[in-house]
């Protein structure tokens, strides 16, 4: 289990939303509030949108909060949309390869969860990503997997959608030969003109997901970034939303344990 | 807040105390069960003693528990004489060289503490460092500065007796130009033939130290292995142990709060 | 293209060929004196066997030279066998997953040389790694392939001719759907009892492989590791040698362009 | 010895000068051509002005050319003064806090040299450094402690007679404490509006330093980006210069061997 969080709105810094809040995404990596994994140390990463179509990425196996770049970075960049996450590995290795989030040509993609067996099923999942794609298999997670064969599945034209479809191969693939739970997913991902997010599992444990709408933009995080709640919504589990930072539009994603859902046709 | 562990007396791997125990220093890394610090990831060292008459140190900034060389290393190597440290930064830079232990000659030295306003006292600090010495001055800490110092007063020849004179060096530079609290000091040094561990602090907040003595050797930790809590002794503050893994013999090390001390002559 | 030595007959201190040659493995990794790399700094590993059947790893992304764990191991770790590697990426990332030696069982591997098109065949190299030995594929480097395809053929029984097998098969790959050269191939890999090294490649460019013999063991290199031209052996393209530190047995490996070779079949 | 650049004028992506050209920076960690360390792979730093008006650092102890942080900030970040160095260690630890540039404040300053018999003369030079400035001593070079030192001698208003001051100061304790070659010294250093460098050393053996004016700014650099020799000039040992990235003035610096000359007085 991970912690990420992402804005879309007017350009701010980084470190606004990465370092200076009460619970802000450094604090989450050492002392996450929601879910079974408060230390998410296992290194982290970066993505935002500035001046060219494809996302800059910073990402380091390290802690979050030992990162002198991080800080360097987080207080001197500006951004209208970006994305961060920092990860508590569910057994792959601690690297840079295994940090999201993910990118592949205008798109990134940051997940927390996980395919249950994912030891056993990881060299089919490497079969199923799209031959064209497996240039941008860098790591071993089945994040990055999922996010490759979205791709697939047509990231560009159906944001929602095609993950979707991209969830529930890989929830087959582990109802199949993996282990319970076969599928827990939040994750937000962005072409740089939307953020999208969705919420799922396959047993009725979906990870925390939640936004909040501002006068300037739109958070979306897996925890509320300070005590305020009634300004924190949770993304209900099987939905999505979508948002360029003005409106929030939710849709459903997929539901949970079913098996012939439209999004899945 | 740091803790840490050593061993003396039959040879044995060093994964049976540093990964295997319930309460082993990899697990204390992520979760100290004593002390306000639970998390101790800001990097680890080990030092054994094998045929050379000097230790062997592997040291690295990472958390403990991600460190796949540390298994390795731990799973393969036997030692009659090993220390090993997880460190919390109260302050310095998390690299290799503020890693504990730290070594020169045939010693080597690991501490858990502080001295107070460490950033005021700094350049002091790395004056008292008797100049002959300075080369082996690599990193920031103050622990690495006490160690040195120690070694000007003689460690070789009163062991116990030089370290203390260097604490209330230390504690009195902090006292003057730095901060509360002086001293906080619980450490473990070595020469290869015997453990010596001493607990200490200019207030009541000494840093926790235990010992537990088997049929094959000492174990000295910052806290206990095993929840076998009859088996480990805590050392009282203001006292030392020098062990060889057979006996364990026990004096005073220094009087909280007093100035004239025999130690400290 | 790399560099790597290894070690078979009486233990001895592993710094000594690593580190304190002429042209020791670490002066290799600056300043490589055969081949096109001169600079092998993309990483090192080192593998050596002591009392447990497995090897014990160490190996990091840094370039070996400026590596203070390295330099504090091999000073202080004697075996009888080992293996070393520095590392020149040819396109893979620089990561601790993709540094030599590999690692299964009681083996390990270590590799010079490259399959062309790799990164065109990575995914059905994927592919073709039996499924059970899937769970140690942790990098993406041909290097590994080759090996968990070789344990596939029968390390354990056929340590040369499994190792031929692989070579070949992942060679038609290649040169079905990669590109030139096909497979060039310098390698050493061991059982903790023997060294098998063989070298060989699918045009006239095989990567260079030396031997030389001594009163108390073997060492197979990469290059000379000193100006005794006569003492260093070169191994011919398209054999391999076997040897446990007292003889030196040579067989034919494999004949470069040939389909249907003994060893292949 | 290492190599730097630096650039004043229009904002471009740093990648232009750090990684695009033929002999760009990158390139020359693997591969300088002029000096005698060819190799520059212990660490490399970038510091960018943006916003705010202290500079934005990225620095890593790996080489240059194998770090993909590097490569997606070079290409996504645009600035108009930047500055960018690859070490090559001449004995102290390959760690970040040992990379070039270092800051204070608005200032940040990178150095391709050396004082003779550094390590003897370390802790002197420690105690040199302006106390109200040694919480900002975060590594062990003697550089960092020019820098420092510098800024103790009034840096803000005097930049260039302030650089002299402090590097005379140094070779002065070289030359009593030390070993020669006393003083080597290319730099270049920023408050943010202007470059400046200088060149001196205290044989005849200055490091090389060149500049090259364009339509739109001036780079500064170790040795020519490319071949067109004419277009590179050469800065003169004991010479400066500074430029806003229109104008170039130059002056002296400091005169070798010379003990009262103006600039130090």
């Amino acid at each position: 289990m991970c912690r990420f969080l992402a804005w879309v709105g007017s350009p701010r810094y980084l470190e606004e939303l990465v370092l200076n809040q009460e619970q802000s995404l450094v604090e989450q990596s050492r002392n996450a509030l929601i879910g079974k994994t408060p230390i998410n140390a296992d290194g982290f990463g970066l993505a935002w949108y500035s001046q060219r179509p494809e996302p800059c990425f910073y990402k380091d196996p390290r802690p979050a909060w030992s990162d002198a770049n991080l800080k360097q970075l987080a207080h001197h960049t500006q951004s209208g949309l970006f994305l961060a996450h920092v990860r508590a590995s569910t057994g792959t290795a601690t690297s840079r390869n295994n940090c999201h989030p993910f990118g592949m040509d205008r798109w990134c993609f940051m997940h927390n969860g996980q395919a249950g067996g994912h030891e056993q099923i990881r060299q089919q999942l490497d079969g199923m990503i799209p031959a064209s794609h497996y240039t941008h298999r860098f790591g071993a997670t089945e994040s990055e997997a999922i996010f490759l064969i979205a791709h697939g599945e047509g990231l560009d034209t159906d944001p929602i959608g095609a993950m979707g479809r991209a969830v529930l191969q890989v929830e087959d693939l582990s109802r199949k030969n993996g282990a319970i739970p076969f599928m827990r997913f939040a994750a937000c991902w962005s072409n740089g003109e939307k953020l999208f997010a969705a919420r799922y599992a396959s047993d009725r444990f979906a990870p925390s997901l939640y936004y909040r709408k501002g006068r300037n933009g739109v958070i979306i995080s897996s925890e509320p970034l300070d005590a305020e709640e009634s300004e924190w919504l949770e993304i209900p589990s099987g939905s999505a939303i979508e948002t360029d930072g003005f409106e929030v539009a939710a849709c459903p994603f997929l539901e949970a344990g079913a098996q012939g859902r439209p999004n899945a046709a």
